[in-house]
């Protein structure tokens, strides 16, 4: 078993805002997260799929097939856009960076088997900053 | 003459949108940095003082106060904000990191003089993605 | 479970030096990491949270108060130090990586219940440099 | 248990091309990477030692000598090399990245007794470029 | 004047090698970097434009105008790529980095004023690997 | 004209410590700097050359002597040492990195002749931290 990993990246806008509470208990418990003209971010995604390599190509997954994969269903749906307002598969959700992570799993899980025979999903790395990061192995 | 550097962040929400142009010249020109829902970066930005070392110190300005003065003026001002609708003096001005560069020089410039008299602003860096970046040397 | 991360920072001196053995034998064992008048690094620490999210917030955490708590326990107790002279939890210890990671686990593995009741502590990641660095995960 | 890791780095040429296709296959499944006259690549190299401390220097493993394996064993083998062509231990095989960190794996496994009697390998983590990667755990 | 930057980034293989020289005294010059298996690395290229910036859109360049260029001029003609062999503009040139970027900059130099006319071509930094990088500023 | 930077690195102990000044007055102006059992960094150290290429080797100095030269006249008297107890060149001197940076200049700057007749040395650039860094260019 090796883990093969492909990093990506996109920039987005966000707010962190529970709709059911009031402005002043979002602002007591989000802090400036919860600003209402928004704030942003560069995030990092690195997505790992575990398997046994091809023994025909040496691969576990094309790593381009791989790349395409990612940015035709995730970056292309974040990529410059508010995950509030934009982006359907969060609609009704805290945007959240756990809860973004567990949402691109959603998202990928089911497709790697389109790109390979060899691996399947093992991890969502999603870095918000360089400093605050989360992982999800889909379980 | 020593360069002495200090490096902060921050992340912010902005489009690139020209209110003397319609939305369509604007998604023209700006594609999707002009969505008008937002989107955002992590920021990094280095501040760089030139000058002779205090020969008592060893210091052309003491790291401290540089921190503290680029948090104050500058951080505080554009962290968790929206460069478009909550910064004052950005306003009817393009949020573009060029511009955004120029005017954080402008406030830190007369400032310097308040923390060392042995270094003056060299240089503003601003990161707007580790891919993008401005350097503004206030001429 | 998704498992968040906070990155920190603090720089400090130290030694490799076991007052159980001659100055000869710490020098043969341990090279330049014995010198008697210490050498040091700047530390990047990466504490690592497991949990499901709160559905009320979507964090397992609260990125600000684990910042605060790491920088409060942890941090303050470090930074600008020297490990084998200062810090009382290493009194009568190796002052190597692997020590020091094992003993930020114990600090922090019984606070993390103060704040949040959806985590716990998975994993201390330290880098004494960029290229040696250690993790712990409590067992 | 505690894990320690050591960097180490090189550079390399190599293509991606299984001698049983065509060439037209080999361009048609690899794309660029099958270019015949090589590219090349800077790897990063990341061995994980699991063990617990030695007592006495609170050392898993020394870090002096296990930088000195790393590159006696591996990197002198494929720094400034072709994988394809000058490494005795690729012959035969595929040059990717997943292929190459399980090779190493095999070198290093049964070395690092001579090294620390208090751990053993646990990881090897290899970056062909920032963006892609590979982990092996020897199973 | 700002100065505004755009990394990119390629690999490719080559090799230091005067053909004017025997086999002999290219081993003693260059070392491991006379391979003649070649060895190779991932570059990263810095492209900085200085100007002012146009007043209707706060650029001094359209980054993504900027990035399509320096792809399609200079990264489609290097990335997988043999230095030696495959490309045109470094035939019968040493494959230093020195030599690279300053034929990097006589490609990109005339073709800057096609995608602004605020701004022209400042400086051209070219990574061979995060410890090797060369500058280059036309003159 | 090119610049080519060779990046090394080197850890240290030291503390910011005007003799001339009471214990109580180190400690207002240095703050935690001062601590009389020492800190340490982690310096990343890059030295850039100024100069034509050799036309016959495409280099403006060959990076292995270079290497060589930064560590045996630099790195090897401060790596793993105390800059304020064990470093010759820095006795009577503040162990600020403007200082060493200036130092590093004197070293460095009358030997670049004896490794290449192509170029000298153009900057010294000290990281003290990834957040705090001092550039010298001589004059």
């Amino acid at each position: 078993m090796v883990y093969l990993s492909r990093k990506e990246h996109f920039n987005a806008a966000h707010k962190l805002y529970n709709p059911a509470w009031s402005k002043e208990k979002n602002v007591e418990v989000f802090g400036p997260c919860a600003n209402e003209n928004w704030h942003g971010h560069n995030f990092e995604l690195i997505v790992t799929i575990s398997g046994n390599p091809n023994p025909e190509t040496g691969f576990v997954v094309d790593l381009k097939k791989l790349s395409r994969l990612i940015r035709e269903e995730v970056v292309e749906k974040l990529d410059h856009k508010n995950l509030n307002l934009d982006v359907p598969f969060l609609q009704g959700k805290m945007a959240s960076t756990e809860i973004l992570a567990m949402e691109i799993w959603k998202i990928l899980e089911p497709k790697i088997s389109d790109i390979t025979s060899f691996g399947k999903l093992y991890k969502i790395k999603l870095y918000e900053t360089p400093r605050n990061f989360v992982e999800y192995l889909g379980e």
